[in-house]
């Protein structure tokens, strides 16, 4: 999907939510497990009840993975069931040497027809540039994760006092332009939102983190909006799983339209 | 496994060899494409040609998840034949929130039985914590990598002059004792093993870039073996493509034994 395609739904939409498919089985409404693929069952009502509220899906690779073979045929049902009005996003974090990262692209972007992928930055460049050497796929890097473990790294000043998470985006910034790569910045972390700005100031910022972690949608979209509107603010468990029974995706409509609600607003104040 | 049965295969077999279990499927031998799975046959073969020439086997994700769900298969028939007189690694370079690491952790050691797992550093302790949650299995965690992206973040000084691998490994040591806990550090910089050493004297290695990519195994073995030997080294395309004829496993074993038979003089040479 292009730059200029993601906009134009953000714009119609009125909305730059991404809900992740995070679809944990157990947590799965019990009515649904008489289904032969309850996680590609759940994912579809989920789907099916959000489609007009967001711009994007974000399964998490995790989700599938611990599943086995299974998993897999699920992720690639649920991708297939999205279609083509939504960005689709893989949150696999993968970053391996050069030829390697190639196979991961080729089964993200070739095998599934993900539009980005989540890479991880720690192996530099040529563990990134596989995934870039797809015309309109989408390499989305980590910087600043919204995990407390994110302090560990990433926030650590490096010889110029830069924090490595800045670094990574400068860096960055010289392999791809703002058409092709996004970075994660972590909603809880609104005081940083600027910072971000200052190195990336036209790139799409991937925010996860509001909703069960905490993130403040208001203090983080009034620093990190631009003028293409420039984020998508990620919510899963706090709309995947707003409801257990029978009506658990009328419950996730109605959560993911309190935050598109919100969105709206917060696009007309840009 | 514990650290104590891997010493024991080590000096049993004279052998710290690591044999990656990188199959591309479009470098398997013709004669094995009319099996049902020819990645798993291509697999069981070098398994059977070189099981007493080393310790351990380290497939790469990436190799499988190229393949999707029939992948995933053949990864599980890969890990169940090698069985458990060998400790075996998911080079998975995983690393993602608290909850969902601990997701990748279950896939791993629970469903496809790996001894250990390699895991990224970027995003800090919770996402390397769940992954050690598992008596008797391993993280081995990225550090000093193989490619040439390793300059981008890994060498850069921080605040204390210390590079950023230094600093992740002694981080890392506060996480997990030498029992639970490797780090990967590339062949292809040996002249950095002492400062690794320095950092984590007791713990073990695993050193990826001999062969293909150029390691050389004398140098990173003088300064990187210790008391417990301390290392595994690990080759991959040059054992696994040392020939493409029906002869393949038998000069797939001609390698692996060149190498075990150096790795048997080094270890006298302590």
């Amino acid at each position: 999907m292009t730059r200029q395609l993601l906009v134009h739904l953000i714009f119609s939409r009125r909305s730059y939510l991404c809900v992740g498919l995070d679809t944990e089985r157990s947590k799965i409404p019990p009515h649904l497990l008489r289904f032969e693929d309850p996680v590609f069952e759940f994912n579809k009502q989920i789907i099916d009840a959000t489609r007009d509220l967001c711009v994007a899906y974000k399964p998490n690779l995790a989700f599938y993975e611990a599943l086995g073979a299974d998993g897999w045929r699920s992720l690639e049902k649920t991708r297939q069931y999205i279609g083509n009005e939504h960005f689709t996003i893989a949150d696999a974090k993968r970053g391996d040497i050069g030829n390697t990262s190639g196979l991961y692209a080729r089964a993200f972007f070739e095998q599934l027809d993900f539009d980005a992928v989540t890479v991880a930055p720690y192996m530099g460049s040529d563990s990134v540039k596989p995934f870039l050497a797809y015309p309109g796929k989408w390499v989305i890097l980590l910087a600043l994760t919204s995990n407390t473990g994110s302090a560990d790294f990433q926030m650590t000043p490096q010889e110029n006092n830069q924090p490595l998470f800045v670094k990574v985006i400068e860096k960055a910034c010289t392999w791809a332009t703002p058409d092709q790569l996004m970075f994660v910045v972590g909603a809880t972390h609104p005081e940083s939102f600027a910072a971000v700005r200052q190195a990336a100031p036209d790139h799409f910022l991937l925010a996860p983190g509001v909703g069960a972690q905490g993130g403040d949608l208001e203090s983080l979209s009034r620093s990190g909006l631009n003028a293409d509107c420039g984020m998508l603010v990620n919510a899963s468990r706090s709309i995947l799983y707003a409801g257990n029974g029978e009506d658990f995706a009328e419950k996730a409509r109605q959560e993911a339209l309190a935050i598109q609600q919100q969105m709206d607003r917060l696009l007309n104040m840009r």
